[in-house]
């Protein structure tokens, strides 16, 4: 698909712009999370992660998508070698479990009931992940794409079921002060990863090099507020923990 | 267009100029953000970041530009591939929220009142710079560029007058030492955000590659005021706070 | 052996993403190692230590696959560079003797005991990784790569062994909260180690490009859960422990 | 013009000799810097800074120089790609207000005077550069180069009579032990500065290859005696005042 | 010399494993460092240099190596640019008088005995390796190899003798627990020093790309047991002299 | 010049050597140097400084040589860039007066003894290097080359009387067990610094090839001795001092 200038360069900045984000993340979750007490740490720390991750598989993305298209004549052609549209499964398959991770974490559950939790989210998301998966690498307008999005949304609304009743679980045993911020949190989740499989499917209506285009700006869209902007109302909320705590032992 | 040997080494040194700045920045802000009690840090966190998202973003503009053009009879000739004359729009669409974030951050609001102030900020500046960006790719003497450009001084207006006010009562809470540096800020910040739209402005009357040159070293200039100079005074209110407050409790 | 645009996306996808899970154990196991105190602390030094080591080695084994094949009318075919497929048993030579030191350093037992079963193992598995590399070279369809599994299998058989019996005599002198995690442990160490001869046998059966793919995701599956995995339940263990005695001396 | 092999290999030697020197100013100045007290150490973070924006900027027009020539039949021949010569410009907009930022730290004059001093010395060495960079890029025996250079010096002046003036009247406010030391900053700034305006010059004279060689061996020593040489008294200027403090608080 | 696709796959492959465990070395030295107290560590620090010098040296064998050989119809030819095969003695001329100091530090000497026993050493090794290498540059099956190396073998037996002899009175001086580790120190020493000449003359027995793969596997294993292993080792002396001090004093 | 393969691997590897030992010092002296007290640290951190500068230049050595040579028909012949034989000359710039200064620091001199000195050597180093280059870059058999060598050789008596006459009256001073290394330090300053103008002189009696490989040899030798090994003796000498400081208050 030749993509116009414009389309080229939306896709190439979007993409730059989230491997910047990912490295302030990375820079800005490192430097404070030293002003949180070690047993409020664990959230973030997960989260600084998914930062150094999600920064070294979008430097991927990027160098496949500038590897792909070469400018001829003002428009830019395929060189020959293929963008990797699927590498950002490769991406969730690590974080999807670790922010999943960072949520058990600030939901103050005991620890059998943390571990029976996350144990049956990352074997979800694991699943919705891979189902999604041989749709991504379908021809945009096949019915294989169509069956295994089907496959993969059970697993996705599993996991979003799950998330609703355990936040709502841990509302009530959350601080106060903390529950505006768990509502965040669950909006944020809810909504960030809504767009995964929105920007999944755009491309089945606009085709061609508009949906080569919107996929990856809905993706890096979602991933934005899906990794950053979710890990720092983590830290949020372990901020906010560990003052509440400071201020009962005081 | 074709950029004269004194226009290339303009923009060239310029650009070159602002990743030096950056660095230092970065190092600097780093060096002395553990001079300031934890308390205070916060701001200037923010502010390391900046340099370090700048610093990357202005070295993708400055590679941009290098190969964009090369020299052939003593004249800087295109190469055939362009210039990503938008890509500071992907560095702005981080750097401002942050920046603002910065600023809020100094302002000594409540909790409450930070959040709603920033939720604005960060919408109406993300409007303002996703609704210049196209105007910015648009030919230099199209209607579109206009338009473009009134929509988004629409929001650019709303974010100046908050802020105008939001300092303004933020004034009163603050110690006496602290209010002339917070007059400093307000003024850098309306000084050199309103650089911006007369960078963008200038390249339709001056056109051709002076308006490449004039462009680039507006908004370069902008961005040294904005960023590095203005998180120096941000360090300043910082410390002079800290110093306050270290005399209250002695 | 020509591949499909998919079977390269597969095995180039599978081995970047065990680049970043390598890279995210070695950020993270480096960030909580302080969390532990000094004398609980030598077994996730030598995880984190695996870390490095595998990354190390996945930058190698992905840089030789990606230079063994190039696109060619739309299949991915062999440049006549060969792909390194041993390359794993140099790994292995480094990492399963640490995996097994970092797994007898949390049995409890008594320095003369470890250096013992540490002599032991070392030997052990180094003789089956040596023994398993001939094979490994040999074509797919001899007879050599199934008398040198064979050989291999009886050092794979005689750790198995080893290890099975030292965990179940460690758990009587563990504190009874870190019992589950010792079977979980062991669990995983037989689990994951069994992947191993799977993915050296399927090739067999499977061969050709479909034999590249499955030898590479299998063996790419079995060092994630062998390595970082196995690796955070040691954490988990050490962790316990730790905790256990500061109760108990408190 | 065309450089002969010693004339080449000066220029060579002497810019990769600043390289190191900033280089090992920088790890210098890093590691002796905690050995201040945090009330003494911001001059030398200003140095530290310089030291680093330094060496990024010799690197540059070290590599501008060697991109600029190639050996042909013995001698050096211009490739056809410019030397940057006026590349030193960027590098003294940042550097010299940081050293005179470096300079006023150590005066012991109020936060106001501080200001108002900085504020002046600021605008005066910006405009003293950007006047004396136009003559910089003119042909060297151009009457523009002697109009602009007069014009930066009218800026040069009055740059070293105010730190005259300063240093004069500071000296009187300084322990006993400092005042030699600040006679020395004061006569290596004086001699250091006076070296830009004899390297600007010199070429006019001389011209040709020889031109470019004194220019930028003059360039090059008066910035080892302007940066390192000068954060170096700056470093023991403030050494000694936090000895003389300490002596007086015991 | 030709290599088959074997022979070239075990050289790099071996080479590539010891760039692997210097690396890891360096590593987990550097982070157990600190947990031996002061006085303990510096036996430690200069096997952590070893490991960091091997690290660098392996680089440029192993580059040496893949830039001495190319594929060519599925054998490894000979590119022109020679395998530099001496280069190991310029890692010895640095590691092996490091790895004697190393051990003559644990050794529990006085002062003088030690500068005496380290200069004797540190002469004897350098000559050793000194006379080694014109037989190691001089073609297989020459009289000049078997001459150089009865040269070197007479500093070889002297620094043996030596080292058994001093380790032979320290044993004395020993905590008891210490004594059984100096006799896996000395062992680890006797052992991986005589697999050196061996790996020397082997060669000159089977010779051409035989002699090749035999030589590189043969120094790559006696260097990894006669640095990390060694030094681990050393490590272990170490943290029980500490511990055996700290019981005294307490 | 032609070199054989012999020579150009003993040059090859004896600059590689020195990278290495250069990169180990700077290693080593900065992992040590935090076991000096802080007043007793300043000659090591000099120490320090020096060895990364040695590794930045001899890498610019070592570039320089094996861009000027390459294989042809089993011989290294001259690709036409030339070999930056005077870079030495930029490298002792920098290095001999920071050596002097470490030499000073660890003579117990007043401080005014010590300025005064330190000027002496620092002038006088100087010009013994800067009358050494001209002759350097002259033709192996030439007046010139002797002319200023005798020159240089002024300054070079001089400096070394006076570190003579220092030392001397520097021992007075010192604790007694600090003479014998004083007495080390003093002898090898003169036997290394001696190496320098015997490596200058070579290349006039042997000329060709082999004076390109004395030359290169001789002055790396000089190197390791005048930099790591001196700079490890200051180490001792300053650790000695601090011991007997550390008794006398106690
Ligand atoms: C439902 C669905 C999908 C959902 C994907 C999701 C929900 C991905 C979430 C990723 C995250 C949160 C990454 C951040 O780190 C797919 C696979 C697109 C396939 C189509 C159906
Ligand atoms: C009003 C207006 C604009 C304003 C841009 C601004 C105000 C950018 C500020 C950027 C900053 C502060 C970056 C620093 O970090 C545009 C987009 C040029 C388009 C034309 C109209
Ligand atoms: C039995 C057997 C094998 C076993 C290999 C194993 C068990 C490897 C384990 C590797 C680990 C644990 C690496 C992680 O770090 C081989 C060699 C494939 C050859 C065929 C027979
Ligand atoms: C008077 C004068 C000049 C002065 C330049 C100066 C004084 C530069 C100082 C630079 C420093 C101090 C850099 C170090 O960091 C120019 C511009 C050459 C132009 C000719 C007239
Ligand atoms: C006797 C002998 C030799 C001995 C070499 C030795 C003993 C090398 C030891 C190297 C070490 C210990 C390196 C580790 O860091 C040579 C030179 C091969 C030449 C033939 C005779
Ligand atoms: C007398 C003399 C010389 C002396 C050079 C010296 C003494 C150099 C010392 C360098 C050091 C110590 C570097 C280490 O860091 C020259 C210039 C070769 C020229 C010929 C005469």
């Amino acid at each position: 698909t030749i993509l116009s200038l414009n389309q080229y360069n939306i896709v190439y900045n979007v993409l730059s712009f989230v491997i910047a984000t990912m490295l302030a993340g990375f820079i800005g979750f490192l430097l404070i999370r030293s002003s949180l007490p070690a047993k409020h740490r664990n959230a973030l720390t997960l989260g600084t992660l998914v930062m150094a991750i999600a920064d070294y598989h979008y430097f991927r993305i990027f160098n496949s998508f500038t590897a792909a298209y070469h400018i001829v004549g003002g428009k830019y052609v395929p060189t020959g070698i293929p963008f990797n549209e699927a590498y950002r499964y490769v991406d969730w398959l690590l974080t999807v479990p670790l922010l999943l991770a960072e949520l058990v974490t600030v939901l103050e559950l005991t620890p059998k009931e943390s571990k029976v939790l996350i144990s049956k989210l990352v074997v979800a998301s694991s699943l919705m992940i891979a189902l999604g998966y041989p749709g991504q690498i379908s021809p945009v307008h096949s019915t294989a794409r169509t069956l295994w999005a089907a496959a993969s949304s059970v697993f996705f609304v599993y996991i979003l079921y799950v998330l609703f009743v355990e936040i709502q679980k841990s509302l009530d045993k959350q601080p106060e002060g903390v529950r505006p911020l768990m509502f965040t949190l669950r909006a944020l989740l809810l909504l960030s990863w809504g767009f995964y499989p929105i920007a999944y499917i755009l491309p089945s209506f606009v085709g061609g090099a508009t949906g080569i285009v919107v996929s990856q700006v809905g993706y890096s869209i979602a991933d934005v507020v899906a990794k950053p902007l979710f890990t720092y109302f983590v830290y949020k909320v372990s901020k906010l923990k560990a003052e509440v705590e400071e201020k009962e032992e005081a």
